[in-house]
């Protein structure tokens, strides 16, 4: 048994919003990262492989606010979040504030691996990463008109999007979730953040406990939606502590933090998980959620709307 | 009923360590911190401004490893990082790797009351500030011989350190819970980080669950310790977690995380919690850490060492 669940934002997504083109396109994308994720999977791959990969295909496709599709800040930047966490051994690496970085969770990854901190932040991130190697791209790399336009309009607008509005078909955070065939758990998350951002805004995708969480006693939860709320609430450990110490079902969880606990208190969003059993679950409260999982037995599915 | 507690950091003090002179020092300066925020409460003011006075007290006082007395970090500067959150309406501000602030703590609140966000790092943070004229210092107001000598100590012992070792008598983090006349709870932490520590390192105190969590159901906590570890242990929000979920007690929640949890992965430190009874916590596993707690009735203590 294992399973894979991956996802690429929550938002104002209705079926009214996108052409059929445009939903073709990426259902076909939040395929390839499924499928990616998978393979590690079958061959017997660890879970943090696993996300680490899915979330890598996810970052170089630019439909995506993460890596090469990363929004722009209030400052006309690039400034990216990831983290990482491993259910088995509890530990977990993020990095908040980034820029020219092409794959974000991969240095989140090199942060839990190869240093003594979970969290690096800005220029000091950036710093050990080329000490490591990790491959940067130019500015260039992340601009996309879609992008830069949307800056535009939400500068005009005087506000702060969260990129799934209705004039800015939703894509927010990515991540994935996973079981491996050993019974490890293991979560990622990536963003480019809220369009428009204040400089130096941090969102829940790097904070452990908020955006991401994985313990194989319970489960691996990856997070998108404002991420505000879900720092306030620490969504993604909520999920395992209503799991560990309430002794709810991993769905129960899911119902609960999402559609009342999170919706009490204004938070739109989502999340992906996945129990040690390999049960997944994909509650959002927003009007859809790019979303997509597939176990060993072969049950599985990609959707976008609500 | 009110109640209030402080604590100045954990760490490896012993009473070898310090001179009577010294202990002497850190007492009175303690007992000035408890003495501004049970001021507050006693003139039936919020937890929350007695919280971020009382921190203030502590970031003032360069005995103190936060804003003035912070550690230096390798990169040879100070980089503080600070939060604060309200039990009754659950919403935070936190602020990451800032330079330059007085009182990290207040622009931590700032960012709580003042800002459609609850984290913001660097010189975004830094910016924010400026626009809303809170108080900076040069970096001389930061500048102490002690630190710079720990400083140079632990780059030669290629170490970063916890400001709690041996050589090092413990000051690390700062922070401050509190309960007030009208029932409700605040927390707020602030610190220098660590010695010697990696350039954009974050530890557990601006984040909001790890370092520090408030809630009017269950209690408000302040961490003190070697952040990494908090953060993978979400400690803070696991208290009230245990409490909400578990039915434990705040005596049983701190024990069993402090003592257990934590001591597990190797996390050394302790915190402080208040409940909405007044009940109040101060548990460690470190050797010893600078604490004191008063409430109304007028029962308290100052303590430093096991």
């Amino acid at each position: 048994m294992f399973t894979i669940a991956i996802h690429g934002g929550s938002g104002t997504i209705t079926r009214s919003d996108i052409t059929p083109e445009q939903e073709k396109t990426y259902r076909q994308a939040l395929e390839q990262a499924l499928v990616t994720g998978h393979a590690v999977l079958a061959n017997g791959g660890p879970a943090l492989d696993a996300v680490e990969q899915a979330v890598r295909s996810l970052e170089e496709n630019e439909l995506f606010n993460a890596g090469k599709g990363s929004v722009f800040s209030a400052a006309g930047k690039h400034e990216m979040d990831a983290s990482i966490m491993c259910g088995h051994t509890l530990k977990a690496g993020a990095v908040a504030g980034i820029s020219n970085i092409r794959n974000p969770v991969s240095l989140a990854r090199l942060v839990m691996e190869q240093s003594e901190n979970v969290l690096l932040m800005g220029r000091g991130a950036e710093e050990f990463a080329q000490l490591h190697n990790i491959p940067v791209e130019p500015d260039d790399y992340f601009y996309t008109d879609f992008r830069y336009h949307q800056l535009k309009e939400a500068q005009q607008a005087n506000k702060v999007w969260l990129d799934h509005s209705r004039t800015n078909t939703g894509k927010g955070t990515v991540g994935a979730v996973a079981l491996d065939q050993a019974g490890n758990l293991a979560a990622a998350t990536s963003t480019g953040g809220l369009t428009n951002k204040m400089y130096g805004r941090v969102g829940d995708t790097p904070i452990i406990g908020a955006g991401t969480y994985a313990n194989n006693q319970t489960c691996a939860v990856s997070c998108t939606g404002y991420g505000e709320f879900f720092i306030r609430a620490v969504v993604a450990y909520d999920i395992s502590c209503l799991m560990s110490y309430k002794g709810l079902s991993l769905k129960e969880a899911c119902d609960y933090v999402v559609r009342d606990k999170l919706k009490s208190i204004g938070g739109e969003g989502g999340l992906i998980a996945v129990d040690r059993a390999g049960n997944v679950e994909l509650p959002f409260n927003s009007e859809g959620m790019y979303r997509a999982w597939r176990n060993q037995p072969g049950a599985g599915d990609v959707a976008i709307f609500g």
